[in-house]
């Protein structure tokens, strides 16, 4: 709950399931408070009140203008299906609501443009739902990453990011039918492997993507499963994840350089809340008579209070209390992340369209 | 050292690096027992015998044919370059004369047909120097992979195996000249990548096989990194390597599953010699609101005795005393497997050759 003075006034479009977390996130921040949720119908809005025991105190409206056209609300969150991300975001940007959007941003990244641009030109913040960014512990993989002696530079990138859903999602989720959601688990889950593949690159875009030919369509041409190389033709990095709906759960991320390695196991979300680690090691060699190793895999762990989620609320209110007090602009990093994320996710959809052809950047 | 009666005698062909492990485990495994080495010159022999303290009583020949040409000698172990395989495993069978071959096995799959024809029309064994295969750790890990309820179907196999030799390597290494070894890295650290993808499979040789354009060749032609994509068109199944001269030491293999996924990060040489750990999950879901996970990888650690490659020698020896005693023939799956790995060594350098084609098996 908000202890600070004037906490940021969120606004929630749409009652999705991610909706939930990011509701208890917003409680969660200190400068922070949930103010109005909306839904389609009232009656749904209100449902999803009781049954996340929001306060009495939060507004409840039954369609999403109105809570665009509740001057009180300084900023939405946007958990609505990917068609519909850019008539809502460009509209709350237009209305000054500062714009927190769910993943994948858009239908393609033309439409995130015009998102992005929605927002500067009303000088409202932008950005996206992605968690682990905002995690302590991806600071400090980052940090190891980034020192040359220990890492040396990015050889080889692996990341899957996979679940195995239940019968009912492949008939009523909106990641499977083609009119709400065309990625599919590209979008949900690839994502997160995208992201993580351009943060360990600094979000320098691979000169090729190729999908391979494995890809796994459903009935409606949404992916629900998909395996993807990407190369940089200058640093001579390769990457490749795995994204899919079809199999165990898993969200890794390998990262191999000249010098060290490191593995996460759980990057988007962490086993548990209050604590993440991954292993670390660097200067790794056989020792004589090629016996064993000279050093092991160290686990890096990171304590921290708040949960990723609401450590990304609160980065997104700093900003926009910042912009709000007139003492900062919105930031343009956070577009230019989610940008090249969906730079890539189309190159990805353009490939497994083109039958496995190779993209170039 | 042999507590066995009648323990199999082994004569080493070539003074390798390699052999002085070997050596040791020969020495370790108590079915077999160290009986000659030989080198291309007496002095080389001598050198390695009081290098590695090797009792007065193995002999000690100035060439590979006196050698072969010693009665007592049971077996032989041949780390020679690969392109000397062909002659001195084929002669060796002829002496009848057991052989367990360094890999890669031979510069193509018709050489090694003729090494493994050559084992079985004088009935000796036939293996492969790959350890790991003979670590109890193995034989844990397959027994959960093939358990339908705890793992399901193989969706995704990803493994690398890299490490930065010292720069004198990259001009003196016989790993890096075209007329000793054309594979490179490929034939030393992607044939541990290939076999363990081959192993997740059963053996199941892929429909298709692709190195990524990001390969990097010496100046000599041959390979110093290459990444690699396989797919089981039946099975939808696809795996990802990773092999290489230059980057930081790594032997990961991650196999995901429908019902569950393990890790393993240092598969060809355990990080200790008594034990060694893989991590496996079975049933991972996120919890409600997903703020984390149901369960975590869990370690399943396995203590022994022997280290793997004294076990390997056992194994062989095993088989060779049974062979000797007419109780059993030799078996066949050893070079099977071989031959599976040499088969997919061939096609990803024919994908090479051929500037990253597909190339259909």
């Amino acid at each position: 709950m908000a202890d600070e003075k004037n906490p940021v006034r969120f606004g929630i479009l749409g009652c999705a399931e991610i909706a939930r977390k990011v509701c208890r996130a917003i409680n969660l921040s200190p400068n922070s408070t949930l103010h109005a949720i909306s839904s389609r119908s009232t009656e749904k809005a209100k449902q999803f009140a009781v049954k996340n025991g929001l306060s009495d105190l939060v507004k409840v409206y039954g369609s999403y203008e109105e809570l665009l056209d509740d001057f009180s609300v300084d900023a939405v969150y946007i958990p609505l299906p990917t068609s519909l991300h850019l008539k809502w975001a460009v509209l709350a940007a237009e209305k000054k609501k500062h714009v927190l959007l769910e993943k994948p941003t858009a239908l393609n990244v033309g439409e995130l443009d015009r998102i992005i641009g929605a927002c500067e030109s009303n000088g409202v913040q932008f950005m996206d739902g992605s968690m682990w960014y905002h995690h302590p512990r991806t600071a400090k993989m980052k940090e190891l990453l980034s020192d040359a002696n220990l890492f040396g530079e990015v050889r080889m990138i692996y990341s899957s990011s996979s679940y195995m859903p239940p019968p009912d999602f492949f008939e009523n989720n909106i990641r499977t039918k083609a009119d709400l959601d065309p990625f599919g688990a590209l979008g949900d889950a690839g994502w997160y492997c995208i992201g993580a593949i351009l943060w360990a690159m600094n979000y320098k875009l691979p000169t090729t993507v190729t999908a391979l030919p494995a890809t796994t369509l459903n009935s409606d041409g949404v992916i629900m499963s998909a395996t993807v190389t990407l190369h940089w033709e200058q640093e001579g990095t390769v990457a490749t994840f795995h994204c899919s709906f079809l199999a165990h759960e898993t969200m890794d991320v390998s990262v191999l350089g000249s010098k060290g390695s490191f593995h996460v196991e759980d990057l988007i979300i962490p086993y548990e809340e209050s604590s993440a680690s991954f292993n670390f090691t660097s200067g790794a060699s056989f020792v004589d008579h090629h016996l064993g190793w000279n050093t092991k895999e160290k686990e890096v762990r990171i304590h921290h209070k708040l949960p990723q989620e609401a450590l990304l609320v609160t980065e997104f209110s700093r900003l926009v209390k910042g912009i709000k007090d007139s003492t900062i602009g919105p930031e343009a990093r956070w577009g230019a992340i989610s940008r090249a994320s969906q730079v890539l996710l189309d190159a990805v959809k353009s490939s497994v369209d083109g039958g496995s052809k190779t993209v170039y950047i």
